[in-house]
């Protein structure tokens, strides 16, 4: 008999049904059994009464993977209304070993070191399934909101000869005898593809050796990159971020909205217009030396509350970052070099997105690396590009991961990553 | 003045419009002179006259980046019908140094080694934007046709401490002064994550370290795979790749027909069944020795005639391949534990997508394992996955440069790879 999705068992009332899944719970009440089957889409309850055969549950363990026909029956006390009775059930695996969990619990209450060990099997922990089918949606609306855009998706390597930003926490690789590197953004080539469609995005992952153990670094996470051409300033860039951080919530809200209120996800609103406010200014907002050349945690999330208070915005974009804490092919403030038109993008205060305005002339590029006492030469296919034509272009990188923790108020960006890779961790 | 698209033109007929590119030819008859200019929508020619002035042209090399504004005036000898009159140009970036190749021709008729030493530049050529824009509606259309079915998108980590496939071709890392190595493929992580959505896709670059240098390996590509549980058997599988693929096509026909034509690209009509033959008639038909274990090339062009012959179709799955040459995990063929329940996919006489049902007991993988004398214990955490309930389920890898390459009969999958990396080469 054709499986029916537990999510669709209404449709059949009072006919013969086969569901498959996992037993999320089996329970004995005096005469009755309940046996709960969990599949992709939901739950559905079993029942076994006087006239069935209820010995057959004790190799039906937590986990284990069944086939059940039965008649749905409707029942308003049964969660959906809907059951299954008269049950003909057949596993089709092993009697599962016991989780190291209690799946069918409401919420998952292990720690952290436990939960990343067992991370194969608590992922399917119903919150755990609804915090990634969050990303996954947050993904999806990102290149729909891209490709309306006229974006084109790209795959750049990962493997690369050259260190991207200097050298630092980058992770070498043996390349048949020789060494590589892993590329720590699609930074290079995502500007080069700028050359060629203009307008281009990435979904994919970068490789940081954070030597760090924090909440918020990862070894490997997924970053979300985009880049365009023919932009006035960081402005234009800031502006398609709106448009995708509107897109990723969307898609939340028409693909994953069971799943945000399951776990309590709270969605922000993405303002008509980010509020914006310059290096310098939030500085002195937050009261700290105006030569530092950086935000410390706790000036961010005073900006943060600010940004809420001052906008009813839980974004806010701090533009104008010191020439010195950014990259060499940064571009400057027009009028004041000690400026950058970059931005970090605040989310409720904490730096979610860092994106800006990249130096397009290639004598700009050789100038730049010549301040910094750089040699060009482990850059130069990449700075060739700029010899042959290159538009004032910008972009950014969204780390997925981070923007799901987010949502969630995860206290660790573990908590949001499939299988976390960092100083202490290479398994699951 | 907001910037129109090339071929956005028709709609400010006898109106000043602005459009930004780059000088794609110029070209001087006498009093006139022309100008084409390319953006990423198309081309756009713009006309000087008499009375404009030609000496700015000498700056205007080609691939040069600038803003054009002009009069839209008709003109049935003009490319498209339409060109720029009375031109104000403003060059946006610094005279392009000459490109590696004619950029404006119609074909590019460079050598494959200057092809990948000049790639930044050369994938500006119209041919090899077409090329990868067929790429990217496939990737596209792929997760349509997934997305559309349930599957849940996934994004496994690629630094990992077991290799997949017994070591062979791995790439080493050093990870933070452990030994870690770049995954081949996300298997083991997307049969663990059946357990959880029972239906996953991940899209994402993998790492062999092909030895060899051949034209249709790389060592590093992207994969395109899928997994799914509660299945029958591999024929499943295959028809899931089926619907992927006919999204695959389809999407390119949505977004992309334009390039596809541009290039000649010959997109197949999927059948709405695979046409299938088990390997011992695959070997019987093509006359080879009933003991090998594998198919050479050229039974696999043999096949792929026979095919096209037999059923009209470019597609032809092999199933049943001998166990002695699929990885341990995939499930023998009932009745006959030989062969297997696994399959090639030929596409066009070459093989395209390795795909079937796995194993789901843990007691059938220590077995396995026990068969082949490999030791269980690098793969613990991926096995532990099975001791705790998993569906029968099965699934598929297919290389999008691979893909691509078939589409348009490239000669090196090369040609179809962004920036490809193998033995030699790990630039650009």
């Amino acid at each position: 008999m054709q499986r029916t999705l537990t999510t669709s068992l209404a449709s059949k009332i009072r006919q013969r049904a086969t569901v498959q899944g996992w037993v999320h719970r089996r329970r004995r009440l005096g005469s009755i059994s309940f046996l709960v089957i969990r599949d992709r889409s939901g739950l559905a309850q079993v029942v076994l009464g006087e006239h069935d055969d209820h010995r057959q549950l004790e190799q039906l363990s937590e986990e284990t993977v069944v086939s059940v026909e039965g008649t749905v029956t409707a029942n308003p006390k049964a969660p959906g209304g809907l059951e299954l009775t008269c049950p003909r059930i057949t596993p089709l695996s092993e009697p599962a070993a016991t989780p190291p969990a209690e799946l069918w619990r409401p919420s998952l209450n292990t720690t952290l070191p436990v939960f990343l060990d067992h991370a194969p099997v608590l992922w399917r922990h119903r919150t755990q399934q609804a915090t990634w089918r969050l990303a996954a949606a947050s993904v999806r609306g990102f290149r729909q909101a891209l490709d309306t855009l006229g974006f084109t998706e790209i795959c750049t390597p990962k493997l690369v000869g050259t260190s991207t930003e200097s050298g630092a926490n980058v992770f070498t690789v043996d390349y048949f005898g020789r060494r590589a590197y892993l590329a720590q953004s699609p930074q290079f080539y995502k500007q080069i593809m700028v050359g060629v469609f203009e307008r281009v995005y990435e979904t994919g992952p970068v490789f940081r050796a954070e030597p760090h153990d924090t909440v918020r670094h990862l070894a490997e996470y997924v970053s979300l990159d985009a880049e365009l051409g023919f932009i006035t300033d960081h402005r234009d860039v800031l502006a398609v971020l709106r448009k995708a951080l509107a897109g990723m919530v969307s898609e939340i809200q028409a693909g994953a909205h069971d799943d945000a209120e399951l776990i309590g996800a709270s969605l922000p609103e993405v303002p008509e217009e980010i509020p914006t406010i310059h290096f310098r200014d939030a500085l002195a907002l937050v009261g700290a030396d105006p030569s530092e050349p950086d935000l410390a945690p706790d000036h961010e999330r005073h900006l943060g509350q600010w940004a809420r208070r001052q906008y009813g915005s839980d974004f806010l974009a701090v533009e104008g970052y010191p020439a010195s804490k950014r990259p060499f092919y940064t571009h400057p403030e027009p009028g004041d070099p000690r400026w950058t038109n970059s931005f970090d993008l605040l989310f409720r205060g904490l730096e979610l997105v860092t994106g800006g305005q990249r130096l397009h002339r290639y004598t700009d590029y050789q100038r730049a690396l010549a301040e910094r006492g750089e040699p060009t030469g482990p850059y130069q296919s990449y700075l060739d590009t700029f010899r042959h034509g290159m538009p004032p272009h910008g972009g950014f990188a969204l780390g997925l991961e981070r923007w799901t923790a987010r949502l969630i108020d995860a206290d660790n960006i573990r908590r949001t990553t499939l299988f976390p890779r960092d100083l202490h961790r290479l398994a699951p």
